[in-house]
């Protein structure tokens, strides 16, 4: 028996379906580490539901039927999950938003007072992405993309950053056309993408650059500056944050890349590297001075490129990076 | 108003009292960061509950009234919960286990395949192993407990782990009191202990070792490893996983120190660092071949120092560690 039999047999002393959420569990019986929110459903026939994201590494790497989704409700809709067996790591939030209820209510008291920085929030921020800034201005790009990446996080670390604010990014090539890449222990190509950032006193930075050559390259950084800076005009107080989504989406649709362009635009930062508001389609959170958001539009050729572009943003403040967009 | 009377505000409009328990958040409003399973409950007087571990720091740090809980179930017990409101992140293991059910079952499928592994797995992990005492060997124990724990974990990285276990511990004199401490800017003081560890393909390693200085500190390190050769000889096939703890703690308790013990023995480690079983006082699992523990006692003196020493064991193979116990 393999790996999936065995757990089906513990499945079915309880009952018919189990919903696995825990990445390592869905690791462990599929083969395919997810990097965003995804669901391997442990019945007869099993299915494993990834993120547009998780598409490309998730077909490669699974041994269990790959669907996708684009939002979690769809998900719900699609299966009869009514006393279904969730796993103890299973966010009670995921639950609801599939239509699983309980003895509670789902609330979230803390996180919409969070969107607002006060000024002590934004100083930790500032310092957060200056020890960033200054730790990427003095890398040198040789070696390995998982050295570079190491090399970034010591010197961000003995900078003043507690740890990294999240897996630090460096993906060259054909690997920068996945978005979440791991770095690889091969020499870099071009184009080089980094998505790095530093915590201060619990805060985060979070910002990307990718470093081109050759014509095809700049001209898809262009369409990539061309609309984050259309997401930076649209981020202003009174703004809904989906609107700024559809701005930063419109100008990479009317080069005809809209399908290469598979996340949402940006999201709030602070205590959390991902936190709310988020810059997508669903979201009409009306945007108030003092948030602090990132704009990050990429363009993701697949087998070929990509792109992003990720600034942090200051409702009513501006733009909080130093580094220039387009570096050598 | 400050953020715990506009949270409370925000509850108030759908009921009387939330569990807060995401970390950023108990920490937005209270000013304390816990390290271990903290609720926050957000009512007109509002409580935080911490594990025994993070009692020192949360008094020092909370502006909310602190309370300490042992088991989950304690606290579902001393509080009527039905119809509590909880945060999207909470895992519903959580709730289970404070009482509260729901259209639901809690179930882990998975978890308990996990616990044994086969010839493969164990390769990664020793592999990972390897990795963290090479760098270990290598490292300079010099500057300050930062820079310490930023150049093993960028040796650990360079040599092929991807990223670290967890957020490295290097926490030297009266720090090394606080189990889960967080180092420091300052250079070290004695003794220096260090919990470290690297990933190979997903898999996990995890070890401590102290180094001291001066006869208490060695009398202190003396029954730490005394305490873990009693459970390394219990964690035999067949044994249940509460029983290593008592023999491990027994030793600790002969010393006198039962009470400066404030964690459990030992955990699973595999694609988590933390996976079942857990080598505690409720938790009755049969050991069987091929379980990967640790065993990891410690005593921590308040105000003084603190010695943990720990280290990978396999059931039916024996320690997995190859560094020696006692370093210069």
């Amino acid at each position: 028996m393999n790996r999936i039999e065995y757990a089906l047999e513990n499945v079915h002393e309880e009952g018919e379906r189990a919903l696995i959420t825990a990445r390592e569990n869905i690791y462990y019986l599929s083969g395919f580490m997810p990097t965003a929110t995804a669901f391997l459903i442990l019945q007869d026939e099993p299915a494993l539901l990834v993120s547009e994201m998780d598409r490309e590494s998730a077909l490669a790497k699974s041994s269990v039927d790959v669907r996708t989704f684009r939002r979690l409700s769809d998900v719900g809709e699609s299966l009869d999950l009514k006393g279904v067996l969730v796993e103890p790591a299973t966010p009670v939030g995921i639950l609801e938003r599939l239509g699983i209820g309980g003895d509670f209510r789902v609330m979230d008291p803390v996180s919409d007072l969070r969107m607002v920085k006060d000024r002590e929030e934004l100083k930790k921020m500032e310092e957060a992405l200056r020890i960033a800034e200054d730790s990427f201005r003095s890398l040198e790009l040789v070696g390995s993309e998982i050295e570079i990446a190491a090399r970034l996080d010591y010197s961000m670390r003995v900078a003043g950053s507690e740890g990294v604010s999240f897996d630090t990014i460096v993906a060259s090539s054909v690997r920068s056309s996945i978005p979440h890449a791991v770095p690889a222990a091969e020499t870099t190509g071009s184009p080089v993408l980094i998505d790095w950032g530093a915590v201060r006193e619990g805060y985060h930075s979070d910002t990307t650059r990718t470093i081109v050559e050759g014509e095809r390259e700049h001209e898809v950084l262009e369409m990539v500056l061309e609309a984050k800076r259309a997401g930076v005009r649209a981020l202003k107080p009174g703004a809904r944050a989906c609107d700024v989504d559809s701005a930063v989406r419109g100008v990479i649709e009317e080069y005809g890349y809209g399908e290469n362009f598979i996340h949402s635009t940006g999201h709030g930062v602070g205590l959390d590297v991902h936190e709310k508001p988020s810059l997508a389609a669903g979201d009409e959170t009306i945007l108030r001075r003092g948030m602090v958001l990132t704009v990050e539009p990429g363009i993701y050729i697949p087998g070929e490129f990509g792109v992003r572009v990720e600034d942090m943003v200051v409702v009513g403040g501006g733009v909080m990076n130093r580094l220039p967009d387009v570096l050598d």
